[in-house]
């Protein structure tokens, strides 16, 4: 057989190494494309010349900024998607994320994972798979390394389940495990074209912003997105199988929310220039096209960079809902609204992402 | 407060000088991407053989051609946005817009206003500001100055009113004030690659010409569009709040009708090169998703250009309509048809753009 | 008028030779772009560090990727269609496509046509022209090479009708004739990132291939791509008037389809990395925003490379559907389904293209 029917749960098995295909050179076509897609205002990944300024482009010739973070991780779990989701009943989680060396136009990155956990659920039809996913560049240097656990379809219900082992993971990247850019100089770090005047100082804990902006979600923009990441999951592109699915309708790839929410907090966020750990997130309903995505992030943490005292990094959590502006924070802990609002609300929520960002630091 | 709420008509005062936040890097990718959102066939950005044969290629290694006006305009256009324009009401005009050096791939383009006049609107809700923007590229040479109005939501209605101030604004941009780029050679010049033989001899004032093809919006192209952009005015993103806005549906930056009126005018205008100058601009309707724009041009003036025998310029009005082909050039000043009709055109009439473009001279 | 109408039957005469406008870099802005409306995966294209291992990248500084095949096949396909077929009524077909040397990021492609054969038809109405196209790099080097035919409507019934002259076509382009490029070396080809373990060898002639998944098409991606290509013909973006016009809707671009046929078809025949030649193809029906395409392919020949071990060709023929899984291979010359379901999945065939593609051999 010719073509790849995917991996269903019964292929998987604890310490299998896997090599995907295709290495993929990010360039500036992808960068423009990623900037159409969300709207991101970013400064850093935007403008070589505010790279260079803080220490942040690449060395050598052409001096350019980075890639955008978020567009690096869509690279490197687009190489997966072929041999860990393709049978895929749901994404259900992200773990011990860490951003490595930045990527730049020009750099190749490629995919390797290993299973590092799997369960079969009690209905004997499914189990979870979790995988340790790394992408390196061409340099075979580390460019993000991730933990994710997704709810795979068995291919006969009668075989036997594996013994069970469920990987633990850590709540929250540790700052000592933070990859930070060599050279990074904040001396000339300017807010005026940051965008915002406030630092890492100037957010408290527990504070909540509202991102105020909404981005409506259209068919060609979601596909464009996936594809252009090379995420050739079934679900985001066949209108015409979709049709006779669970929802009858494209499901977006739950990347592009966590992009928009991101592109989103922006606004009120501009200073977080990179992120540094995405410690967990959820897709907590599925979005469809028509959907207007708002943001809100509440700030979960500042921790202090060991041996820096010109940055600092913040930990937010960012919960994005569809038709429902963020004013209220759906979703917070502690939230005063009455729990019929609540409820309402939460069925409106589609995801929570729990992250860590570098942001510049008071002297 | 993080979130940046915008200003509204009391935050300005004459004589205030605005940095723009996230200079931008123009690359090779923006360029693929408004060729993917116009259909642009100008020859001039498309061909880096076709700049280097006439002297308009980058300085030094890459010799790329430069990036499309229109682009640039919209990249320092995009800066401005959310100082100037996140509660405008409308965009009312543009003037005085001189194209400096031309900008090539890997150029960051950075934007500074100042307010040069104010005006509250007799119904105390809402005013007009004019500010005078200045695009720069990395080296500070100027790419882009021109003046715009807005009409822009007060905070309060019961804010006390600026002192009146209208600056005076020239009708057009003199040839005085044309910057051609440096060494600019049409010895090489090649009609048949240039895509029509007309030259600026051939072209008549008073002479109309129907642009014939049309261009249906689609939500995803225009959202695209402006998101590359990185104009981040709420009315075209969010179909959530615009439900219940003014129009039920989002509004199109009339920045991508400008786009896609020059895209078309290259039937007819195609050895039109180079925009010099954009004397004046005015959104007559709101366009929306589904519209088709048609454009037509009129010759207005053939301008000789200073100690240039091989080059001169063409000052242009191009109208674009929605769903109403150009055949009887609807808006014409003084139109034959009757008045009925003229009315009827005038509904669908979208754009009007006075604007100088630049265009080889026969020996 | 300076206006172009395109070319009438009438405007087209044995032998004319034509030099088409508006030259295109294609650059990785492009590339970014074609992968984001196709999604397609095949490596090499995808990969500079994946050409470089093979042999297959630009020579010099940059060692980047070629450029995907058929993203060249379009780039070239649109600097002709102002001249060819403007007018037309139908793209009839395809023949002896001959892929030259490598495209690569940077270069500069332009194009010229002969015409090489005309029949009136016999309603008088409108005739078809068969066009000899090559394009050409920055070097003057031949990058394609192909006929094409097209229905194209008369100025005037009452035109004489020409000597009908129908070139002689080969079914196919001989192995003679395949153009590899040159430095390419498997010693260090790696399956892993190639997506698929199978070489030349593994293929059986007869072999069919169902490519499994399907795209549904978008108005937004077909125009941006077909804008991309700066292919100008005016059923592809003009709803206005397609309303009213045969199919009552916009026309997609049959490349589009032919990208999206290729795209799948990585589903197990991710080892076919180059295009050597397009023998034939046919678009059998429309396609349409929201079709859902498909596809799947059967293995025609294999053919030897003379003078290489390490290379083979497989010649494909793949057909593409809309709204129709090819598990059961519609339109097979052999069908074994009855007649009735034949009948059926023909009117959901929308191309059969037969082409050749270069693939490694087993030493």
């Amino acid at each position: 057989m010719k073509t790849n029917p995917g991996n269903f749960f019964e292929d998987f098995h604890l310490g299998q190494e896997i090599v995907h295909a295709v290495p993929r050179t990010i360039t500036t076509g992808d960068v423009a494309l990623y900037t159409g897609l969300t709207g991101s205002r970013f400064a850093v990944p935007c403008a070589d010349s505010l790279a260079q300024s803080i220490g942040l482009a690449q060395a050598g010739g052409l001096a350019q900024a980075p890639i955008d973070d978020l567009l690096l991780f869509h690279m490197v779990f687009g190489r997966t998607v072929a041999d860990i989701s393709l049978n895929a009943i749901a994404n259900l989680g992200y773990a011990n994320c860490k951003f490595g060396v930045p990527a730049f136009p020009g750099d190749t990155v490629s995919a390797r994972s290993s299973v590092i956990g799997l369960k079969e659920n009690s209905n004997g039809e499914s189990g979870v798979v979790y995988v340790h996913s790394v992408g390196r560049n061409q340099r075979q240097e580390v460019v993000l390394d991730y933990v994710r656990w997704v709810m795979v379809r068995k291919r006969d219900r009668t075989s036997p389940a594996p013994e069970a082992k469920v990987p633990i993971l850590p709540g929250e990247v540790a700052a000592s495990d933070f990859v930070l850019p060599t050279g990074l100089d904040l001396t000339r770090y300017d807010a005026a074209l940051i965008g915002q005047p406030h630092l890492w100082d100037d957010y408290e804990i527990g504070e909540r912003i509202d991102h105020v902006d909404g981005m409506t979600l259209e068919e060609s923009d979601h596909m464009t997105a996936t594809r252009l990441y090379q995420n050739n999951a079934k679900v985001h592109f066949n209108q015409h199988s979709e049709a006779k699915g669970r929802f009858g309708r494209r499901l977006i790839y739950g990347g592009h929310i966590i992009s928009l929410a991101r592109a989103l907090s922006f606004n009120g966020l501009a200073p977080a220039f990179k992120i540094l750990a995405i410690n967990g997130g959820r897709h907590l309903n599925p979005s469809f096209a028509g959907d207007t995505i708002y943001a809100w992030s509440e700030v979960v943490d500042r921790l202090v960079i060991p041996g820096r005292t010109d940055l600092g990094a913040l930990r937010l959590s960012t919960r994005a809902t569809k038709d429902h502006p963020c004013v209220d924070f759906p979703g917070a802990k502690n939230a005063t609204a009455d729990q019929s609002t609540a409820a309402a609300a939460a069925a409106n929520l589609v995801l929570e992402l729990d992250y860590t960002v570098l942001i510049k630091r008071r002297f």
